[in-house]
C-alpha cells in the first residue's frame, strides 16, 4: 500500500467537469488497490485569474511542488481569444507551470480502441493497428523564446529558441521509449528552412549513434502532417519540437477517432503533471456533455509513469475498454451504429466506469 | 490571339519530368485556341548548385522579371537534408525567387475529383464536397526573419515577423476570393501563444469589418489541422501565415486524395509563379512514374489568374477529368478498383491529356 498525494488543478471550462471524473477514478483505484491517495485543489487560468488577477498564483506553484503528481483540466476563455491585445491570459498559466516544473517532455500516445475504429473519418483499413507515441518537446521553442512589437505595434516578432542540451535530453526520452516498442523513431523537423530545426537534426542524429538497435527517419513538418493521415501505421514513435507537436498531435487525435480520447503526461525531472490534450471548449461547458475519457486515461497514465503502478493503471484502461464493448458512448465518439439510448453525459459515463473498477 | 512569354523552371527531381509535360499542355493549348506562347528555360535549386555553385543564378531572376509568367517545378536533394550544417541549399533558390518576386500570396486550391473519393485514405462521405481555398502567406513568417547560432553553435535561433501591411495585402486578396465563392473565410493563427499571431488576428479582424458579407471565423493552428480531418467541408477560404500555411496544406493533401493533385499559384504585384505543391520527390525520379497532374492544374491556374484565359484553363481541368473519368490513373491515385492496365506513367499520362485538348 502506498501513500501519495496527488494535486487537482481542473483549470477552465469542461476541465472542471472531466477532471471531476477522473479524479473519482482515481480515488475508487485506491480503494480497491488499497492505496491511501490524498487529494489537494489548486487555481489555474481564467478561473485563477478571476479568483486572483493572475493565471498562474505563486500557491499553485507550490502546492505543485509539494505534490506527487497532477492531475490537470484545462485553460481557455473566448474572452481573450476575440481580444488579441488582452495583457494577462488564461494560457499564460499553463505555459507558466509546464516552465516552473520543468515539464519538458510531453507524451501523447495516439491509440485508437477497437471499438472506435468507426468513428472517425479516416477509413478503419488505414487506422487498424495504428499506434504512436508523440514525444513533444514542452519548454522551448518559439512558445518561450522573446516575443513583442516593433515601429510602434506595427511588426511583431516572436523567436524561435533550442540549445543542444534541451533537444539532447528530450531525444534520449523518445530513443529510450523507442526500444521498448517497435524499434522506429520519426524525427519531424524543418530543417530545410530554420536553424533550429538544423540544429534539432544535428543532435538527433548524434544521439541515434547511441541507440544503434532504433531505426531513425527524419521527416519535414509538412510531409509528416501529410503522412499521419495517408499511413499512420508507418509511425511508431514520433519525436518533435514544441510547436510542431501542439500541431501534428491535435491532427493526429483523428487517428484516436476523437479528441475527447487523448490522454497526455508532461515530465520532467521532478513532478509529473497529466492532462488530455483536448481544451477548455467552451461552447459545450456546463452542458454535462463532455466526454471524461481523455482526462480518466491520463490519470492511467499519471499511475504508470509517476506511481509505478502497472496494475492499477491497466484496471483503469481495461474500465474505459469495459465501457466501450458495452456501447456506452459520449455524443463526440458516437457513430450512426450508436444505440441511442447508450449515448451518455459526464457524470453517467463516470459511473459506467466506476461500476467497473 | 494574345501572345505571351513563359519562363520554364524545372528545378530539380521528378520537377523535370512533370514540368515537360504541362509544357506540351500549354502548347497544345497555344495552338488550339491560336495563342502564341513562347518558352525559355532558367535554373534553380540543387540542378542551378551544380551548374553554377548558386541555387538562385542572377540570370533565373532576371529572365523571370522579363516573363509573362513562370512554370515552376520543384526544388531539393537528400544529399543536402541529411547534411543540416550544409550553407548553400536548393531551398534557398525557392525561398529567393519567392522573395525576389515580390510573391506574397500562394493560392493552394484543395478540390477532389469525384473519381478520386476513394483514393483518399478519408472516408468518402467526409470528403464529398469538399472545396477549399487557402490563401499562405508567402514572403514573411519565420521563414524569411534573421536566424543562426549563438554559444559557439550550440544554440539555434529563428525570427518570426510579420508587419501588418503583410497581413493586410494577403488578407484583402483572400477576402475578395471569399466573396466570389461561398462566403466563408477561416483566419488560422496560434494568437493564444505568438505575438505574431495576436497582431494577425488584429489585422484580420479590422479588415473583416470592410467586407461584412463575409462570415469570418478565427481557429488556433492545432484546432484547425484537427478540423481539416475531421470536417473538411467546413471550410472556404483558409487564411494563413507562411508556416502554418506549409503544414495545413500538405496535410489538406489528403482531401484531394493525393499530393500528385495539387496545384498552387504564387502572385504578388507582378509576375506570377505556378507550382505542384508536391517536392521534388528523390525516391521516385527518373522513374517514369510521377503524377503530372499537380504540375498540369498549376498551368490551368496560370492561364486563368495571369493571362485570363479562362476558357483555355478549363479545357486543361476538363482533360484531367476526362482522363480520370476514362479510368486513367497514376500509381500514386490508384486504388482496388482501379484497372491495372490504366496505371500509367508520366509520359503515358501526358499523352492521354494531349488527346484530349
Ligand atoms: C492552450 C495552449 C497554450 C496549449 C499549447 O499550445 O501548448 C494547448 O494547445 C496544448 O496543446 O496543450
Ligand atoms: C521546399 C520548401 C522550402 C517549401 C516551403 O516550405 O515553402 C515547400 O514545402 C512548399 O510548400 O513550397
Amino acid at each position: 500500500m502506498a501513500s501519495k498525494h496527488i494535486l487537482v488543478i481542473p483549470g477552465d471550462g469542461i476541465g472542471q467537469e472531466v477532471t471531476e471524473v477522473s479524479k473519482q477514478v482515481v480515488e475508487a483505484i485506491g480503494q480497491k488497490f488499497g492505496h491511501a491517495f490524498s487529494f489537494d485543489y489548486a487555481l489555474i487560468g481564467h478561473a485563477a485569474i478571476e479568483a486572483t488577477g493572475q493565471p498562474l498564483p505563486e500557491e499553485t506553484i507550490e502546492k505543485s511542488k509539494a505534490s506527487d503528481a497532477i492531475l490537470f483540466g484545462a485553460v481557455g476563455h473566448p474572452k481573450y481569444d476575440n481580444d488579441p491585445s488582452a495583457k494577462v491570459r488564461p494560457e499564460q498559466g499553463l505555459l507558466g507551470i509546464r516552465k516552473a516544473l520543468g515539464l519538458y517532455a510531453n507524451l501523447r500516445p495516439i491509440k485508437l480502441f477497437d471499438e472506435l475504429l468507426e468513428a472517425s473519418s479516416i477509413k478503419a483499413e488505414i487506422l487498424r493497428g495504428a499506434d504512436i507515441l508523440f514525444f513533444r518537446e514542452l519548454t522551448g521553442d518559439i512558445y518561450f523564446g522573446e516575443k513583442g512589437r516593433q515601429d510602434e505595434g506595427a511588426t511583431a516578432y516572436d523567436i524561435a529558441k533550442y540549445s543542444k542540451y534541451e533537444v539532447e535530453r528530450i531525444a534520449r526520452k523518445a530513443f529510450e521509449a523507442a526500444r521498448t516498442r517497435n524499434g522506429k523513431l520519426c524525427s519531424v523537423d524543418k530543417a530545410n528552412v530554420l536553424e533550429t530545426s538544423r540544429l534539432w537534426r544535428e543532435v538527433v542524429q548524434e544521439i541515434a549513434k547511441e541507440y544503434p538497435d532504433v531505426t531513425v527517419e527524419h521527416q519535414f513538418v509538412d510531409s509528416a502532417a501529410m503522412l499521419l493521415i495517408k499511413d499512420p501505421r508507418r509511425f511508431d514513435v514520433v519525436l518533435t519540437a514544441n510547436l510542431f507537436g501542439d500541431i501534428l498531435t491535435d491532427e493526429a487525435s483523428q487517428i484516436a477517432g476523437s479528441m475527447g480520447m487523448l490522454a497526455s503526461a508532461s515530465i520532467g525531472d521532478t513532478v509529473g503533471l497529466y492532462e488530455p490534450i483536448h481544451g477548455s471548449a467552451h461552447d459545450i461547458t456546463g452542458k454535462g456533455v463532455a466526454n471524461p475519457l481523455a482526462s480518466v486515461l491520463s490519470a492511467a497514465l499519471m499511475l504508470d509513469i509517476s506511481f509505478g503502478m502497472k496494475e492499477e493503471s491497466e484496471a483503469i484502461i481495461a474500465a474505459v475498454d469495459g465501457v466501450l464493448k458495452d456501447g456506452f458512448r459520449t455524443g463526440d465518439i458516437a457513430d450512426a451504429q450508436t444505440d441511442r439510448a447508450k449515448i451518455l453525459g459526464t457524470e453517467a459515463m463516470g459511473a459506467e466506469l466506476l461500476k467497473r473498477i
